[in-house]
C-alpha cells in the first residue's frame, strides 16, 4: 500500500573524519524515501528551490518515487552544512539556511489524501498537524521530532502526538521529554501523550520499541567501516514505515521485522556518503543483510 | 560441572543517588560466585582478613558454595568506596585499601585442579596466569580485566590472554587494548590476541560477542528502577559461565544463552545495594525473567 512521506529535501555540506561532501542531496523526506521505495509506492510532499534541478530529481525517479507533489518554488531550496567529531557520536551544525523552507505549508495532493501510511518527518509540529488536516483516517501515521521542536513548540508538539501512532525520536530527545533519565520509564511516559508506539532510536546501540505495554529491543547492526551518519534516523523511519506499507498489515511481530528493517536501511545509508548507498540498493542485499542480522540477535528456543 | 571462580572478596562502601550503604558485601569473587551458584557447583579462590567473620560468610554457605579455598589471613579484608553520579553512567572511586589483597597468591586447592570450568575474576594478570600454572586442562577459561591492568602489566595480560577462551571487557576498554574505536573492528583485533569469544559489556546497552568470525549482540535487560550498578558485570560473568557449566556442554547456542542468563543475572543484581538482590533468589523467578528477555529480543521468522 501507498506510503506518504513529508519532509525536507535539502542540499548538504559534510565533514566526517572519513571525507567531505558538498552540496549534496539531503533531508528528511529524500532519505526516507529513497529507504523506503524498496518495499512500497511512496509519494512525497516537500519543497525545493530552482537550484534543485533534474539531475537532482533522478534518484527519486530512478526509484519510482511520486514528486509530483513536491513544490518547486523560487529561491533556493534548503541548506545545512555539518561537521562530525572523530567518533561520529557528535555533530555541529556549520550552517542552516531555511530558505524556500522557511514558507513551506505542505499541500497534500488529491490523489494522496487516502493513502493509509503516513510519515511525517521530523519539521514543525504545526505543519505535522496541517498535514494531517488533510489526509482521510489513515491507517498508520508515524512521527518524527527532535528537541528544537520540543522546547520551541511544546503545544504544537503536544497536539500533533495525540494524532499519530508511532513516534520516533532519538535516547537523549526523549529524556527531555519525559524529564525523566531511565529511558524504559521515559518511553512509557512518552506514550501516554498519545502515540500507541514509541520508537527510542539509540544510535550505534540500536532501538527500544515500546508497544503493548512491553519493550522490544534491539541492537544497531554491526559495521566496520562509517562514512556519514547523515540521514540515518530517516532511513530508519523510511525502512520501517515501508515494510509496512508494504506488508500491508500489522501486528507485533511485523513491527519488529519493520524495525530491523529501519535498523537494515540506517546501516546501508551511512556506509556511504549522502544518498550514494540508499539510492542503489538491490531488493536482494537488503534481504541478506536482514537475515543476516536477524541471526545476529537470535536465540534458540531450548 | 563444577566452575572455579578466583577473585576478591571485599567490603564496599557505596554511594548512589539512590542511597548508601557502609561496608557491605562486594568483590568480584563474590558476586560472580553467589550469580553462578544458581546453575552449577561453585569454588571460591580468594582471600580475606580477620574482620570478614561467620556472618559474612554465611550468604556462600546458604547457597552450597565452596569456600574451603578462601584463605583468611592476619589484617583487614579489601576494601573499597565508591561514589555513582546521578545516571548510575559514572564511578568515582574514593577509597582503595588493598589490605590483605596486597599480598594474595591464589593456591588452587588439590580438589579444585580438575575443575572444568575457570572464570578469573579482574585481579593482577600475573596471579591470572599463577592460577592458570595449577589447573589441570580445563574445559573452558574466562578472564575479566580492566584499564588498570591494561596500562600497567600490558605484557602479563598478553600471556594470559594467550591461555583462555573468553575474555570478557567494557567496551571503553576493548577501545584501549585494541586502540581502535570501532567496537567491531576492536573485538575481532582483541580475539587475535588468543581468546576465541570476546564479549563486549555495553552497561545499560547490554553485550557484543565477537566468536566463530561471527558478532552476536544483544541488548540489556531493560529495569525502570536501579539501585546499585556495583558487581553487574560480575554477576553477569557469573551468570555466564555457571550457566555453561551448568549445560555441561559448549555450543554457539548454548553461548548466546549463557549471555542471556548473565544478563539477567546482572539486571537483578542492580536492582538492589550490594549482593542483596542476587543472594536471595530463586530458579524459577531467574528463568522467568530469562524467557520474558528473550521474548522482547525474538523476532519471529517470516
Amino acid at each position: 500500500m501507498s506510503l506518504l512521506i513529508v519532509g525536507s529535501m535539502a542540499f548538504d555540506s559534510i565533514r566526517t573524519p572519513f571525507g567531505t561532501a558538498e552540496r549534496v542531496l539531503g533531508g528528511s523526506a529524500t532519505y526516507a524515501g529513497l529507504a523506503a521505495s524498496y518495499f512500497t509506492d511512496v509519494s512525497l510532499v516537500a519543497v525545493v528551490g530552482e537550484d534543485f534541478g533534474d539531475e537532482h530529481f533522478r534518484p527519486f525517479y530512478e526509484k519510482g518515487i511520486d514528486v509530483t507533489a513536491v513544490q518547486r518554488v523560487a529561491g533556493k531550496s534548503f541548506f545545512w552544512a555539518g561537521e562530525y567529531s572523530q567518533n561520529l557520536n557528535e555533530r555541529r551544525t556549520l550552517v542552516t539556511e531555511l530558505n524556500v523552507f522557511a514558507d513551506f505549508r505542505p499541500q497534500v495532493g488529491i490523489d494522496q489524501r487516502n493513502m493509509p501510511y503516513v510519515f511525517l518527518g521530523n519539521i514543525d509540529p504545526e505543519l505535522q498537524n496541517h498535514v494531517l488536516d488533510q489526509v482521510n483516517g489513515p491507517r498508520l501515521v508515524a512521527l518524527d521530532t527532535m528537541n528544537f521542536w520540543i522546547e520551541s513548540r511544546p503545544r504544537e508538539l503536544a497536539q500533533v502526538l495525540q494524532r499519530v501512532d508511532v513516534l520516533l525520536i532519538n535516547e537523549e530527545e526523549a529524556r527531555m521529554l519525559a524529564d525523566e533519565y531511565n529511558i524504559i520509564r521515559a518511553s512509557r511516559w512518552i506514550a501516554g501523550l498519545g502515540p500507541q508506539i514509541v520508537i527510542v532510536k539509540r544510535g550505534e546501540y540500536g532501538a527500544l520499541v515500546y508497544m503493548g505495554d512491553d519493550y522490544f529491543i534491539t541492537p544497531a547492526f554491526p559495521l566496520q567501516e562509517l562514512a556519514d551518519p547523515t540521514g540515518a534516523g530517516d532511513c530508519f523511519a523510511g525502512g520501517l514505515m515501508g515494510y509496512l506499507a508494504g506488508v500491508g498489515r500489522f501486528s507485533t511481530a511485523e513491527m519488529r521485522r519493520a524495525v530491523l528493517y529501519g535498523t537494515v536501511m540506517a546501516s546501508f545509508s551511512v556506509e556511504r556518503f549522502s544518498v550514494e548507498r540508499i539510492r542503489e540498493l538491490t531488493l536482494p542485499e537488503i534481504r541478506e543483510r536482514y537475515n543476516h542480522f536477524r541471526s545476529m540477535i537470535h536465540v534458540e528456543d531450548t
